[in-house]
């Protein structure tokens, strides 16, 4: 067993980050990420699973997003909880003072197929989150599935917008919900 | 180079199905798979990428969706248009001969995270050719997007009833569009 590591995950990331940005994902290995950070080996896979894990281990958005559901007013519209939870990221998560680093996170993950991937599974993840917490407010599977569909385009949206906007991440989402909102068939 | 073979591909397919339904995904290996179809290393990898991609690698059910939907009539709305693209997959893929296979594979891809995971991904792009081809019928950006999730979601839907109803891929698919359709928020 190591030593206690203070920040070690958030040392790790920022190495991480750094060394993609420089040298590209590719070129960029574990003992590398490690010793930039000042960290060994070791401590880097007690932290993370692999290098690409790295970009995505980090902030449990799905939790985030379920327990936004779930604090939602009772007689909340099933996409109004659904911004509940987009503020909450936007409290817990999605703060002024990350944006830079999102901004950079998002160019990083654009440069090669195994980030986007990971990306794309996670926004999986999210959905079914999502999913669960709107089904555990009483709506039927279908309504609930397609509420999450819905809301995680419009985090989407809103995470790319916002990485370039100045302006706060729950006022981008808001935006972004309602033209999702918008664009939606008419029953 | 190696000799013509009939119907590899097909033999292949048939071969990997058996064998991880007999002796599971982890278990099989692409020489096992090959030996089984009476085929070599050589004449599977000239069809597919890996083990995994024997499931996947076959149809291509985004072309046939992109089709679908430049062939729908000019004045179609946006959910009508998948709704032909659905029809079009009824009849040149989800025909009655092949539900037992799909259904056996179906089986198969839930059994290992690894398929499950490709399969997601499969999704992902269908959901990408479909937002394309409705682009390209003139509808704005995020309608497309929009319709294509739900696109998506219907044929997940009808996807999996199919494998295990004994009714017409088409129908099937239509009643699942409607309760999307229905599903969707009111604007």
């Amino acid at each position: 067993m190591g030593r206690w590591e203070p920040n070690a995950t958030d040392r790790l990331v920022v190495a991480a980050l750094e060394l993609f940005e420089t040298n590209g994902y590719e070129n960029t290995t574990v003992i590398g990420i490690a010793e930039r950070a000042g960290l060994t080996k070791s401590t880097f896979f007690r932290h993370f699973q692999d290098k690409r894990e790295v970009l995505f281990g980090r902030s449990s958005l799905a939790d985030v997003l379920a327990e936004g559901i779930a604090k939602a007013p009772a007689d909340a519209e099933p996409l109004e909880a659904v911004a509940c939870a987009l503020e909450l990221l936007a409290q817990d998560v999605f703060t002024p003072e990350r944006r830079d680093f999102i901004a950079r996170r998002q160019a990083v993950v654009a440069t090669h197929p195994e980030l986007r991937e990971r990306e794309a599974l996670k926004g999986l993840g999210l959905i079914a989150a999502m999913t669960g917490a709107l089904e555990r407010r009483g709506l039927p599977a279908l309504t609930a599935r397609v509420t999450a569909e819905l809301g995680a385009l419009a985090l989407e949206l809103a995470y790319t917008r916002w990485g370039s906007a100045s302006r706060d991440f729950t006022e981008v989402a808001r935006e972004a919900l309602d033209e999702v909102r918008s664009a939606a068939p008419a029953r």
